[in-house]
């Protein structure tokens, strides 16, 4: 995407006898400068199809060297790990960081976004709210400061994306599951299809398909917002039926561990009857007895490389977008719930 | 704590021949203003023993609504729910909340309070970093703008703090033991005595010594950086006593959590044998075998208690500085580890 620039900050400036600085501040909603103002160089940059660009001189000639952080969820597992990543990696190379959570809110996401821009911070690393219909206000953070999105992303947003191998992970956590003789493996993922949710589940499909297994419906379950509560009343679902699954493939480990809680009430043996696989390598993961098999996202790896990405478009500015999609890989960890010695 | 003010911000850039507003900005580190006048000011208003004030006509006429939050640890099970709380009360109230990390380090702490600052938040909440020596950048903070302290707090600084009753909930949960029948009562606490960790222990003392029941330096256990390894570490060396105990208290419940797994290890019966309370009703205590007994900290509320105090203080300055601790109440919460019906 290479910025287009009909007219330049100057003759703006100029047009509304205005000082450059002034002109600036208003188009980044500066406190400082009154909604009047703001509002009558808003419509003018508008009219003349003004981007701005931020390597013209004099503007932005200081960095804050902040970096701002949008999550949906500040309290999520996986999340916290990716911030530790984020903090520790942008303390190394000389940033401070301050964190805002969407709550998984659209609009929630675009008023943080708005306020790391009014704050200076010299770049956004962000995770997609899961409900984000438009990326407007997304595009226009990119055309003034670098963005890098990481975990929840999306292909409408030119940027650099930093994600985990989520099909190929969900791949090899049912191939495992083959492996060790099971042959009806259910699946447990979220409704709505989210990023995640939906690659995870290409992957289940895939690895049932490419071993010559049946794909069965009733052993498809979907669930909104997938948690511990969820995991255990999907797994009594999968209890009633009249051909049970031999395995269980949760795409979180917090369904997991609620799938191991229901059948160790109702002593269904783990894994010899039914084995159970989650996602995320949490906490808990090792706290459930038997101990959860499940996917180690390296999210300190993630806030890592998303900071490094977003350092280098900052202090090595190129006029046009980045779009690319970096991969880390995962691994999986057998534990007792999949297989025993 | 009156506010001296022996010269104004008008008599400053009157002297100096800038605007009100410019040595205002100054002396906030604003960016926008070079570092030779930002030095030049602060020197003159040093030199003139210059306090800002606030509340003074003209100065922070406009509000950003947007708050601050410094805590030791995002990652950290409980902070994570105060923030919940935080983001919640603030979002009701009309405000956004910026979030950072002093890492628990002195020097971190000052820089992101100075980044609060410059950001032009309304308000800042501050859990405080373990290692704090000096409380003069905190005090800095609250002579510019309001501060509330929460769960990590300290004496020496003079504002609102909100924490929990710390002293009576140990004293609750080894009360609850001695109810029980358990009459030698091993404690892992901290080694460094956190506030925190300092008021449980004194909460374990006063509960051994109201029922008559001798304090025994054996198995009373310190550690740094408490965790579940750690945990396990102090069970075995408890479990290596002639004298074992009949109930551990572990002041943090991942520390329980590794004292079970070290009881189940060696097929110690909990709570028959040795009883195990926790401390905070962390997602982890319903998911150990057996459930985790433990103290129930609020931090939802505590988080909205927090905000609910600061932007009172924020739209309605007083003179004075408050220095008022609000205590929310905790609950013991009963569960297979410590009590089986």
């Amino acid at each position: 995407m290479k910025k287009k620039q009909n007219v330049t900050l100057k003759e703006l400036a100029n047009a509304l006898n205005l000082s450059v600085s002034t002109v600036s501040r208003a188009l980044n909603d500066h406190p400082d400068i009154s909604e009047t103002t703001r509002n009558k160089v808003k419509q003018l940059a508008e009219k003349h199809n003004y981007v701005p660009n931020l390597f013209a001189s004099g503007f932005r000639s200081h960095r804050t060297h902040i970096l701002g952080v949008v999550v949906p969820n500040i309290s999520h597992y996986f999340t916290t790990t990716v911030l530790k990543g984020i903090l520790e990696e942008g303390e190394n190379l000389g940033y401070r960081v301050i964190i805002s959570e969407s709550k998984n809110d659209e609009k929630k996401q675009s008023e943080m976004l708005q306020t790391m821009m009014q704050f200076g911070v010299d770049g956004v690393l962000l995770a997609l709210s899961r409900k984000t219909k438009s990326v407007d206000d997304i595009l226009k953070v990119i055309n003034r400061i670098p963005l890098v999105m990481f975990d929840k992303v999306s292909s409408k947003i030119p940027c650099t994306q930093v994600v985990i191998n989520e099909e190929e992970a969900a791949y090899n956590a049912v191939e495992h599951l083959i492996n060790t003789g099971k042959r009806r493996i259910a699946i447990i993922k979220e409704t709505e299809g989210s990023f995640n949710s939906e690659k995870r589940y290409q992957g289940y499909l895939r690895a049932l398909s490419e071993h010559g297994l049946p794909i069965d419906e009733k052993i498809i379950l979907s669930t909104e917002d997938i948690s511990l509560t969820k995991g255990r009343m999907m797994a009594n679902i999968l209890l009633s039926l009249k051909k049970r699954p031999d395995a269980i493939f949760a795409i979180t480990d917090s369904a997991a561990i609620g799938v191991i809680k229901a059948l160790n009430k109702f002593k269904v043996k783990v894994p010899e009857e039914i084995a159970v696989v989650g996602f995320s390598n949490s906490a808990s993961s090792t706290i459930i007895n038997p101990s959860l098999t499940t996917v180690d996202q390296p999210g300190n790896k993630i806030g890592r490389t998303a900071v490094k990405y977003l350092i280098d478009e900052i202090e090595n500015p190129k006029e046009d977008a980045t779009t690319k999609t970096i991969e880390i890989k995962t691994n999986l960890i057998v534990r007792d719930s999949s297989f025993k010695v």
